[in-house]
């Protein structure tokens, strides 16, 4: 059984940045990603402060390396579950590995509308903050129907003059003021290589940009299992990014706030800070 | 006079983070910064997420480029005073401004040491969480004798064995256990282009590497000028970066908490979306 400093499930810029920071104060930490998750699907980041712009995946997989080159191990598995002993066994797929600390920086699963999926990127977008600016004179869709879609819905007013909600057949639960609403069941996503239109059950619209908002939904299912304390889907930390449970830290999208590259790395290398501290203890 | 949204002083990561994040949201920032800041100073940054290690000067002005090319102003310029007239009015040496709200990024002045000036990036460093990877294997020396050095120290200890205290004639008012210390005033830090010697009035110590921590210097001046509420030498803000005064907002080093890019850039982004709420009401 390999064993650990800090066991960090997730490979994002939180889980990354928070290896680099172990490493670098002396620890050894694993690295454990299941995919590429939310960054890799970025079409295009320009928001992040010293990185021109790139794509999400390229800069998903530049993190990867980085902290291969300060001799971090950065492994693709599943975990399945964690148990308490002697710290923490971690049972993945296909590995088992044994550890002091562990940090959860899995990310925020955002409810994705499988129509849409082929367009992701070019021009269906999961965050308005991130993309908003990209699609600033052109004829834009939100897709959602509740507190969620109204805080993007927010972002996007002061950017996009030509807005227009989708609430997919859902019942409207929030007031948008003079945007228009369309509440009719959408029937498909088209355009060639980017997205073109929306189709519903009476008409179809001419569409460019399309930001979907359906709910945050749960990336917490592993923190509910360990007994860690959450508020609805996210997991709730101290300002040292540690959970309710000694020897589990959080961080990133997975712990609410800002959803964004820059919030989740620094949350890493804070959490990285404070692991350092709890593993001298 | 120029009239602006937000005006950001400062053009490190913190700064440089608000005014893309602002511009974005479809705001109008303009940077203003003296001089290039802590961050130019820096040897090597190879902790921040994403960037392949990269001279701090480089990132500087890669993150100034970055903003430049979306359309923001960055000018050089020192602010002399701020004075509340609708909004605020900025004065510089050689502009004023108008602006709606403010964004205090300065960073922390560091207490640097005259003598070692010259060794800079050369085998003298500010930040153990930043540098002290780089001398894992090296004699190094830590200059200071309070609970700045302490904590320095601390992070230290964990990486490099081989550590010597110098309290540059200070008394020592922490306890640093068994690590030895030299109470003797400093003479001269030698070398060719790195350094290779301290020199106290008794007597000469190799070292290769040297960690300077007399205290963190006030950042605050103009803070203190304007009211803002303060914490030592910290401006006090909320979870959305704003002080106590409306429509004045901080972040990075100068709030304190963890010394590091990363923090700043998300602080950045954080205060930009505040501020974005602020503009909008």
């Amino acid at each position: 059984m390999n064993k650990y400093d800090t066991i960090v499930i997730g490979n994002g810029p939180c889980g990354i940045s928070c290896a680099i920071y172990l490493k670098r104060y002396g620890f050894n930490p694993i690295v454990v990603g299941k995919d590429m998750g939310a960054l890799a699907k970025a079409h295009k980041v320009e928001n992040y402060y010293g990185v021109m712009p790139i794509s999400g995946l390229e800069l998903a997989n530049l993190g990867i390396k980085q902290a291969q080159e300060l001799g971090i191990e950065v492994i693709t598995d599943e975990v399945l579950s964690i148990e308490f002993s002697d710290g923490f066994s971690v049972y993945c797929k296909n590995n088992i590995f044994q550890t002091k600390t562990i940090m959860l920086a899995l990310g925020a699963s955002r409810n994705r509308v499988q129509k849409a999926e082929k367009f992701e990127g070019c021009g269906v977008s999961y965050c308005a903050t991130c993309d908003g600016f990209f699609y600033r004179k052109k004829k834009t869709a939100i897709i959602g129907s509740g507190e969620y879609m109204a805080h993007e819905l927010e972002v996007l007013k002061n950017i996009i003059p030509d807005l227009t909600v989708f609430t997919d057949g859902e019942e409207l639960a929030v007031d948008v003021n003079d945007i228009p609403v369309i509440t009719d069941k959408i029937v498909s996503f088209d355009g060639d290589e980017i997205l073109k239109s929306i189709t519903t059950e009476k008409a179809t619209y001419e569409i460019s940009g399309c930001f979907i908002a359906k709910g945050s939904a749960s990336g917490v299912t592993i923190a509910k299992h360990l007994g860690l304390a959450v508020d609805g889907n996210y997991i709730t930390v101290d300002e040292n990014m540690m959970t309710n449970i000694p020897g589990i830290f959080a961080g990133g999208d997975i712990i609410g706030g800002l959803l964004q590259i820059s919030k989740a790395v620094s949350d890493g290398a804070i959490a990285a800070t404070a692991i350092s501290k709890y593993l001298k203890k």
